[in-house]
């Protein structure tokens, strides 16, 4: 298991679809792009009906045609399974293969995606046609790797057909072994939910609260379903692929809910690809977030993410121009410099492969606005022009494929929480609130940071490398977590946790212990009251040490206990004096427990106080904007529209220009820096 | 019939679920309610899949186990019939049991109270299990009364399963006789409803308009069905436990919408009990209405309408702490002193039996976070501290049990407005306007109110005993009723009714006659024109006699008739200068017809005017504080997290503290006083 | 066919419906009409029910009843097909006649409008009706014409019963003919959606992006088709009516969304009439738009678009009370003068019949609250006072019948652009900000406008009377209709086209060709580069000939060609100072394209620069009141509150007063003055 994409040089790719276009246009568009640097080519993604016109009738030829020409052109091919878009005669004649909402609507053919992920017959049917196109093109030397499916859990991350209800019982009856036990779990004794039968058992249909909402625990346990459904999906094609595939990579894009891209990567899938579109941040209905709001910068956050999952990876799709479907999503246009600022965000967090969706705009379908590099017209324009300047940046720094990102901090962060966060407002939305205080303080100040899967499987060697752990709100913690975290602090770490912690179970129950349960002892610390503060309630603080930092949407009222030591004092409310913040000292390390949430403000106290320093003293940069780094190379990408200065307290050279650069400079607006 | 609940002395309860817990708890939870002075506990109204874990396997041994415990500790009991939530066998293996939305998508297991009220066979099965539960417990000596079902309507208050259906075609049946009356009554000429066969009636499916809209006349008859079906499914329960039930009471908590608690009294149940919830004022979803909001203090007006229904009654759950559900509702913590101020607040109002809900919180299902008395970790905590001072309240004022509370202006309100005007926006919303009007200026000026259900069955001397009855908007009014309003002024009572009354009949339709219909000559007016304030115009006037008062939301313009003379008139609109305000002298009293709604300072002015005054001129309180009188005792709540100064024209004692006090006095945040 | 209404004199109806009152109540009813100059009723438009009580047994015995009385009074009649509301027994036993949501949820019998405009079954009922009532009430004497149905695509404009699916299959099956030519059109080939069978064709029903939402050519078809089912349901209703109906007119009531009236009017239908309630502007839950909200004068824009159908039009329901229904709509009652307003409003714009909805506010039904000329009681009101007026205007001026609109400004507009932009978000919402920016303009200058339907049958002819043609975003722009613009423009017409315009063909697809396609050479340009204008983003502007004007919304670069010639620039984004306005002069005319959408600002620099005036220079009249004209007659309509001042630079005579007035003068609040 490689987990990680393995490219010799940074390279380009973009996404194309022969079969929209007359064939006249192919040969010019290879050679095209090939002038503008791309090497590789995604295919064949949405080309079901293409290839199986007919139930059980394979014809390949459209694909040999074109893989023909691709091989003399001499370009690279990403090859798909087509599976994300069944045809029209599959959905019409197999509706048991369709997914369904919460009272059983199917949702038919018509846009994409319409297909569940447990009907035996579309199994039956994704196996088939995978295993033929596996056998076809596997012999195609010019396809170097395989992507399956298309944006898994995009369309839709619930699934209520009747395949769907079946295989959850399944599931559930391979978790539990018995109902007693299953009742026991998912606290069935509360409003006289008892099963006595399997087949009570159902996904959450309407209920009187509506459809998608039931049992808390079952409710957990029905995102933990959909995640292994998806990767059964996917596990299946893998396995079919991987027969003929030879040294070709397997990859899937992404990323999406509801879905545990690390146990995807444990089934069969080698690497992540990450589809990154920021010119959301300038989306029609998106209001202006005015300075407060990072905008497109905000997908820095994602690419964290994937690089939690594969530290290396690809961007399968990056944006290439304007997006937009006819009845949603209307952007702006990319202003001069964006698509290439993008592109080098993507890299410096972790991408050597960058292939841009998609080569030309679609003439027709749902995606006549997701721009692609060239017009409808085919004719010259400002986005090829810019993709020149890209091809020269690549160049570049092309010996930079291989060296990963590098963090001092990280934010744990595991599917546990996440998913019972979606339903229970009681945490779930706190998580969210203070992952995006530390990040944005984290960005402001130029400490870059990783995301860290909290798994099963996690051990310490994974924490170590992080000089400060902040794990925002565990609400689910586990013994055997918390004891590694205890290791972690006890070797030399630094650990911060917020309120709401370890108050329940890894099945969402709330055991008959006081809070913060298994962190009680890590953090030496006991939850004696807690509240949210009320709409329209003043801002509650902490004084820590003389500092006010704020401590906003929900309190614990601590109380030191095993050898914790209070350091922060409440501000404002009826709990006014009672300890906030509670520190302990245990083997090298710091534990801290703060009963708050964590505004940006909040965060930077912290850092401030744990001395956490951005890893280039050297370089002063304002706020709009990143750094990141890979291996010995810093990355400054400037997300504002106009030029910046920034200082430079030693002699680097800009790699892009190959300038030796020092003292106050100015950065382009959107403009980029690789300094080594 | 009582109506009231018949306590010795104020008493105080706690919800419990043994089944919740370990069999090792038990006795120490017992032993340290009754340390609290908990003398009651609420018990298994959620239990069916406890007491029915197969169909017609009965097994009451749990209980059995329970309730000699509970003997032994000299609990009282109240014992619940568990048909709030149907188990999943019955849901699953009779769906005709099930509710269902208008497009007949039925509700699942997996919430509660996913069951019709109509099913023949879910009435059988509820039917079996009160009998044999009747049967088997009314033996115990602890059990002091009964709770039937729980809070029904709350999850659901529209039914649309086949049952419905055909019950609701059953119910016109009875109602109508024969088809041709019914479609006189609906007025189906109109858009060719006409109805040729019962067959062809339904509840409000899918229409054009949506599901739950109708003929406006079929949809008051609706509303009508729904109460009819709740009364006759508790009614069922009750009929069973009385034969068995010897003196204990039968009761079930409330208030919810589409039910008569009136009639519901009238077949079986003896007083209603009221759930008390005030700190949903604080939830997390609930925008800061600022000084202009009542907050918790709304509750009152919710205390208000349950003791129009039992002058003395329970408050069968009572908040204890922050109030949730894991996906919805997320309250801030009650500050210290609300649990108190809360419980004495429902106390003043008529509650000689509060019971909290609950005793502990949940460890699983859905209500986690609704927070009991005691916290997950069962240790000592701030609520539990708080108890004990209720505790001695309780203790210092048992006396008050069964004395009501006092009253000398009265709002009527009735079911067949409250129903028709649920859909009707040029009615139902200015009721709950003027409503809320009358409420504010009562509330500020320490005028306790009673609201006062106009029934049928109403006679005059219901209404003697208020020197004031409001009865804002009164657009279904019956000759009967305005016979009875005639007497009472004559009588010397003074009535003050506002815009759009007496144009509807009691099936919801505009008779040929002139506004205000019956209320003409009571009132001695005519109305000759009238008009919503459309949306942007400045507000409307009223001056009488120099005095200058709102007269919101919509306008009558009248002209004085039957000897009526005008007082007030228009000032803004083009109505300017016609008479707004009309008053007519009969016998002793006074009738007064107001062209408007009622904003909180048009109130302010009639009680100016009319000379209403608080029963206790030797005390001037603020407006953040409540005044409330049961016999000879005056509550002062003060629901501000400051103190605040009183003055106390005559000594007097606080029985809660045994003080005698004089002069200016302060009161704590959220204090209490109980002044004689 | 004559398009227009064809009336002797400018006349005065009301609707009337005896099937809702006492016999007793009609003569008093018709003698009092003619009182107040009404001379024609319609009738029976929702009276299946009555007309066929039972399946197949048609009883006309009420409507003979009624009709000899409406001879004996000489009132003329307009009689309806009741196909608008089914009645329930046909609706219960024929539910594949009823409509369905796009999960097929069925609308159920209850409001009106419940059936679908495909069913066989459906059309046979309708085809039945039709028939045996043309054949009976054709020999009324007193009968002058037929309104077929009432008010189609009102209650529901989309359609998904399985009769619809049905239909739309056989509508694309003669529209393509094969499925290959099908995908070809309708882009399958994107997102794997090919067709293989026609029984594979859906409407939009759910797919992963909700109903109604699909594939955006099928969904421009689907309109289509929904235009096309009307149609052919209305001119099968026709042709029957049509055999017996000798020189009576034929009519529908309209206009709504989802149907070409210009087919309509092509397949049987004589003229169009418009149900005008501008009271809509006076809604409760329509926010106050403040100066900037034409309110009811928006109402003249409805007006004008019913002018491009029929010329000369009847108002077949004219507001004559506030509207409402009991669930839904609740408006403040028109103010003294808005009801003779409204009326010569709609006299104004072309229409020679005024019927106003409807003599007596009903006293049961949905409608309660549509407040008739009459009060329930029927006693004399405001309304009937002003009915006089009305009664006297009409008379003053009735020979103004047959005299059309006047106006030198057509603003284009087609069934293409406007059915694919109703989901297309990348220019249906431009289309409504442009066009609402010039009817505000025009309205606020004095300057007469019509739309103009274009169409394939639109020849140059049509086109010639006007001086200045706006085309704000024809985004599908055919070459045909190109070419007639060419011409327009060669023979001295002024054109002004916006961005966004000409990348479309008409089936929605985006053909690979530069913007502004087949305006290219029309208007001397290509399109660079193009964006939306994000939001939070400053207001851009364009610097023609010095002055700065808005450029709202969305822009498009340009580029002068075809010798074109730059005029105006950008000023303010990144393509500051780049061409965003470019003329270009063909034979005696100009063609102008605009790189932005246009503001009311905008439109008026484009007025000014154009030099279009007013028709009147002689009268100057402030922005409250508008100008219209017909014949050599100038109708002046004060919509403010408030009196106004204008000026007459000539003596001329106000037809309604016969006054003959010169210099300043003052028009009353909701005034209006007939100028000659």
């Amino acid at each position: 298991m490689r987990h990680s994409i393995e490219m010799e040089k940074l390279t380009l790719g973009v996404c194309y679809y022969p079969e929209h276009w007359d064939r006249a246009l192919w040969k010019d568009d290879l050679q095209r792009m090939k002038q503008y640097g791309i090497e590789v080519i995604r295919l064949a993604e949405f080309s079901w009906a293409l290839m199986e016109p007919e139930e059980g009738k394979y014809d390949f030829s459209f694909w040999d045609e074109f893989l023909a020409l691709a091989a003399e052109e001499n370009m690279k091919v990403v090859f798909c399974t087509p599976t994300a878009t069944p045809p029209a005669w599959l959905s019409e004649k197999y509706p048991e293969t369709l997914n369904a909402d919460g009272d059983g609507n199917l949702m038919y053919h018509g846009m994409r995606g319409q297909h569940n992920l447990t009907s035996p017959k579309y199994l039956e049917f994704c196996e088939k046609i995978t295993r033929h196109m596996a056998e076809h093109f596997n012999k195609y030397d010019c396809i170097i790797g395989w992507q399956l499916d298309n944006e898994v859990n995009c369309e839709a991350n619930e699934y209520y057909s009747k395949s769907d209800h079946e295989a959850f019982r399944a599931f559930l009856k391979e978790r539990f072994g018995t109902l007693d036990n299953l009742n026991e779990k998912m606290g069935t004794i509360f409003w006289s939910q008892t099963y006595t039968d399997w087949d009570q058992i159902h996904l959450a249909r309407r209920s009187t609260a509506g459809t998608g909402l039931a049992n808390p625990h079952m409710q957990l346990e029905q995102v933990r379903f959909i995640s292994h459904s998806a990767v059964h999906y996917l596990a299946l094609q893998a396995s079919i692929v991987r027969e003929t595939a030879g040294d070709r990579f397997i990859t899937t894009n992404g990323i999406f809910e509801n879905l545990d891209y690390q146990k995807l990567m444990e089934s069969g899938v080698d690497f992540i690809m990450y589809d990154s579109y920021p010119n959301f941040a300038y989306a029609m209905d998106r209001p202006d977030g005015g300075e407060g709001d990072l905008k497109d910068r905000n997908f820095s956050f994602n690419l964290a993410r994937t690089r939690a999952i594969s530290p290396l990876f690809g961007i399968m799709e990056q944006q290439a121009g304007p997006g937009g479907w006819n009845f949603r999503i209307h952007q702006a246009s990319p202003k001069p410099g964006q698509l290439r600022l993008w592109t080098m965000q993507s890299v410096a967090h972790g991408a050597d492969f960058v292939s841009f969706f998609r080569w030309r705009t679609c003439s027709f379908g749902t995606e006549i606005y997701w721009h692609g590099l060239n017009d409808y017209s085919n004719r010259p324009n400002r986005r090829l022009e810019e993709l020149s300047l890209v091809k020269a940046d690549f160049e570049a720094i092309k010996d930079i494929a291989g060296h990963p990102y590098e963090a001092a901090v990280g934010i744990l962060c595991d599917y546990d929480n996440e998913w019972d966060g979606q339903k229970d407002v009681w945490h779930g939305p706190l998580r969210n609130f203070s992952t995006d205080g530390w990040f944005r303080s984290l960005q402001k100040k130029h400490i870059p940071f990783d995301f860290v899967d909290f798994r099963e499987e996690t051990n310490l060697k994974d924490l170590e490398k992080y000089e400060l752990l902040v794990y925002p709100h565990a609400t689910i913690l586990t013994k055997e977590r918390a004891e590694i975290l205890t290791q972690y602090v006890a070797n030399g770490g630094k650990l911060v946790m917020g309120c709401r912690t370890g108050y329940k179970d890894i099945y969402g129950r709330c055991p008959m212990q006081p809070m913060p349960g298994e962190a009680a002892e890590l953090c030496g610390v006991t939850v004696e009251d807690f509240t949210f503060l009320a709409p329209g309630e003043p801002m509650e603080y902490v004084n820590w040490n003389g500092k006010r930092i704020p401590a906003p949407v929900f309190n614990d009222v601590l109380e030191p206990a095993f050898g914790g030591k209070a350091e922060g004092f409440f501000e404002g409310n009826y709990y006014d004096g009672k300890p906030a913040l509670v520190t302990k000292n245990t083997g090298k390390g710091l534990a801290i427990y703060f009963g708050g949430c964590f505004a940006e403000e909040t965060a930077d106290a912290f850092l401030e106080a744990l001395s956490i320093q951005t890893p280039a003293p050297w370089l002063v940069l304002p706020e709009g904007c990143e750094l990141a780094k890979r291996g010995d190379q810093y990355f400054v990408l400037n997300y504002k529209a106009q030029s910046c200065e920034i200082t430079l307290k030693k002699k680097v050279t800009d790699r892009l220009t190959g300038n030796e650069i020092e003292g106050t400079y100015e950065v382009a607006p959107y403009g980029v820096l690789v300094l080594l």
